[in-house]
């Protein structure tokens, strides 16, 4: 089998959440997986000096219009949440924990966490909040939480998101297929081309 | 007919360019023509805050590659021109005087200066170049080259891209379709979907 897809994504990303909704059936179609991997735009930020979408002036007012349509245009339910953004840190550790400890479920984690924020509007920087949704996915939320508390845990995700800074990774969602970098949601049509042709 | 399609462009922006090549016959599906606006994307970085893509870190080594990957996937000639990016007050000038005097040229000039820049290598923003990229297209470069050190196209310009910065455009290519605004040449294809249902 080919080489899954890498798929970094941030939680508090609207098209990390409208990317994830499509990316597996067409990951499948080409015979590939998809390996979800956990990215802090904050971190990212620092160093490009980029800013989170919101504060951006002009920018901030068009993308709040752009994810609703967007959403719309992909059939994706979407509601903007509030607060946004928020901070990620709690979630992209589960995410990490989940994928080291227990592979099947790191997928469910996403989507579940992902739909919780953006189309329940529900904030998962909240740790009851996230308790739900490690729950529903069939996770012991009493195990994760208090993993996610432990020093080892925490300094995996900041050398995971120091790697990914590594492998240029400065935005979400931002995907690799056969280590070629793809950023956007709108970079689906080009993945899709490389899976079906290969490189172009 | 229904209104034209509004199109702003910066003549240093590979992403205008690549738009630009297909806007046309997408309108015409449509039964709708094309309206070119230049931009001037520094003067808009002025107010959002926001840095040419090649000078932000991690961003701008993967905008080259998805310059290129981009061209390629929409089968459009392009090869990343040296100087880059350029000042194009001259060519955006040239555009809105065209625009005023000579309608019919305005389009023909966009295509040939953005292929001169893009496809060619040849940088637009010297005097010769954009005289020679007039000639092609019909137009009398002495006179245009002396109507763009005008003042009152001068002022026509700063007016223009202040109204610009007023309904929104922080980039480019930034199209308004019956007043809805999109944002690059990725949300062509929404575009195409709102010409084709109208509102969605």
């Amino acid at each position: 089998m080919a080489a899954p897809i890498e798929f970094y994504l941030d939680f508090s990303s609207p098209y990390s959440y409208l990317a994830s909704e499509s990316i597996e059936p067409l990951a499948a179609r080409y015979g590939r997986s998809v390996d979800y991997k956990p990215m802090l735009l904050g971190v990212a930020f620092k160093v490009s000096g980029m800013r989170p979408l919101p504060d951006v002036p002009l920018k901030g007012d068009y993308s709040r219009r752009d994810f609703e349509r967007s959403a719309r245009f992909a059939s994706v339910p979407f509601l903007l949440p509030e607060p946004f953004p928020i901070s990620t840190v709690a979630p992209a550790r589960a995410l990490l924990w989940l994928s080291d400890t227990d592979p099947p479920r790191a997928g469910s984690f996403v989507h579940a966490a992902l739909r919780a924020y953006f189309a329940a509007g529900r904030n998962i920087s909240d740790v009851a909040v996230l308790a739900d949704v490690l729950r529903q996915v069939g996770v012991d939320p009493g195990a994760a939480l208090q993993a996610i508390q432990q020093t080892a845990v925490k300094e995996r995700l900041r050398e995971h998101v120091d790697s990914a800074l590594a492998r240029g990774v400065f935005g979400a969602p931002f995907m690799f297929v056969d280590g070629e970098p793809f950023w956007g949601h709108d970079r689906l049509p080009q993945i899709e081309r490389w899976l079906a042709t290969g490189p172009f």
